[in-house]
């Protein structure tokens, strides 16, 4: 009885890892290691990339902005995110991209873990990115052009140090008071940090281009005339219907890897394109441990729209970290589950609840 | 600026309403009040249809059970439920069906109420059901049969009281502990109960048959010779594909009521009928406050499996009353939306944590 009280207890209040609790977690195991650490899960998931039930985000678009629901299921583990975007957003003092997330027991269908993910998103989006460069960048890429300093861009810029090495940056912004506050933030990092007067300017040179801007329309941040041989662009902004910024010349002349086909035809800068363009499947590359480049001087282009197995891997990694000795103070329980002794029994329950909340 | 910090603190802060929370509040308003309530937000948002982003829910299948997500949007505000449906957790002691649910305002993205479904869950399936029946059944019904008196069943029996005045329950389910269960909880709520030793016991002379089982099969609760001229049946259990309760012959004899068809076509008891099979729309009757039943002698049908919209209205129903005088301790604010003073400042808002984590 005392076991199954216990139990019971167990399912019924679901960690919960607030803002605070994941900034916490943060610097405890420290941002480059906790993106490596999310890298690595986002690895061995996309490796195993027919055990997940896979769908295109569900999406519900105003002219506002969108709100999605992002599930995938493993057979053992079910996550799903829930993510708005809004680019009016940041005008009005909000953020443009906020996201929660839960993942749950497929046995039980209860569960197991409610946590933020505005910033644990823009943890494994990073992630996610650089784990594609392993595989697509010149491996003697070291200087990475910034085009979007906004909330993204100092996460980008640890995950492509941590991972890659990449220790020299080119920052520009549309604001320059965005691409200062980016060199300010990424100051005590180790890197070499050139703040530009343009996109072109800023991709002169850089071994790899990482375009992440938030407009709402289709943009062309990327042109044709910037892009030399031999270079990686990691083009994260272009993320829904009528949002690209990379010139459609550029992608003609790019050999190009996406997440999940059928999501980012819709959603991705390949939107641009006809629905049978040939594209590359990442998790093929990093399945087989093979790397997508095949020859020096060629064009490589990641068209990130961020997939829902990436934030399961970041989800599982969080709940692996609160499971080790010393992490159980960043969550806390919250009584989300109601559950009856008797599970027939759940209007006796709240019958029973009477007398406490009038006495209350 | 300190208006605005109030603004960021409103938005960052979500309010969450716990399981006791939501038991508090029923007691607080009374149940068979609230359900009242909810069915009357349920109708005023019914009759508002052709405003709401419509889509079946989302599914996860396992050979366990099935973890929903169920999305919808008026432009104004966004909801969405998730729920597991699990038949063999119930022997394990657990919940055969647990929820938690959100709304958000659609013109920023970011959440307003996070609550327990698991409870609300029950209310708006039961004041759906009573909605759907006060356009149904025959207006002098005064008697309800129970078939499956499990979690469901109380919610159901005091809907309908609330809604219609039934006074008179005839229970049945296979094990009689949960008809003992249900008789023992309705005892003071001023119903007449015969518990009955079978489905066709238990139907005989009902002026409306609930059913509300949760075996996943194709099971056959209800036969054609227990169903007479004039009665009105509330489908409730047979909610998922491969999970029937009614006989096919008696779909045929019936005036079939449905929410939302392309949902119940794979989800209702009506799977057993050809796709193009005719359904009426609940909606319909609703908005144009109409009686759905056209003869005394008809039978009619009502094939719930419940609908994204419901769990909208519920949402929408507490948040309003949390917002009434003296309801503000039936919730407490979570810190979920990462939210930093400068909105493309989401890594310095990270980073300016760190003292305040290496001092805790």
């Amino acid at each position: 009885m005392t076991e199954n009280l216990r139990t019971h207890k167990d399912l019924n209040l679901v960690p919960f890892v607030s803002v605070d609790h994941m900034m916490r977690l943060i610097h405890r195991i420290g941002i480059e290691k906790m993106m490596t650490g999310i890298a690595a899960y986002i690895e061995a998931d996309f490796s195993r990339w027919e055990s997940f039930d896979k769908t295109a985000r569900i999406a519900s678009h105003s002219d506002k902005g969108v709100i999605e629901l992002m599930p995938t299921s493993d057979g053992k583990l079910y996550g799903f995110k829930y993510v708005n975007g809004h680019p009016k957003n940041m005008k009005e003092g909000l953020q443009t991209v906020t996201a929660f997330g839960v993942l749950s027991e497929v046995y039980t269908g209860y569960p197991v873990l409610f946590s933020e993910m505005t910033i644990l998103t823009a943890l494994r989006t990073a992630a996610t990115s650089a784990v594609a460069a392993k595989y697509l960048a010149r491996d003697d890429s070291r200087c990475m052009a910034i085009i979007g300093n906004g909330a993204q861009s100092e996460f980008q810029a640890l995950a492509f140090k941590a991972l890659l090495g990449i220790d020299r940056l080119r920052l520009y912004d549309i604001d320059p008071a965005a691409t200062a506050k980016c060199k300010l933030n990424l100051s005590d990092c180790g890197f070499e940090i050139t703040c530009c007067d343009s996109a072109a300017a800023a991709v002169a040179g850089a071994d790899i281009i990482t375009t992440v801007t938030a407009d709402k329309r289709n943009a062309t941040i990327l042109t044709d005339d910037m892009i030399v041989s031999g270079v990686h662009i990691n083009a994260v902004g272009g993320d829904c219907p009528g949002k690209t910024e990379v010139d459609r010349e550029i992608l003609l002349r790019a050999e190009i890897f996406v997440e999940y086909p059928p999501q980012t035809r819709i959603e991705g800068d390949i939107q641009q394109l006809p629905a049978d363009y040939p594209v590359n499947e990442l998790w093929t590359f990093i399945r087989d441990e093979q790397q997508g480049r095949t020859e020096r001087e060629q064009i490589t282009l990641f068209d990130s729209v961020g997939f829902a197995i990436e934030d399961f891997s970041a989800l599982r990694y969080v709940r692996d970290q609160l499971g080790k000795p010393g992490m159980s103070d960043l969550c806390e329980d919250l009584d989300l589950i109601a559950d009856p002794d008797e599970p027939r029994d759940l209007y006796g329950m709240v019958q029973r609840n009477a007398s406490v909340s009038i006495a209350a």
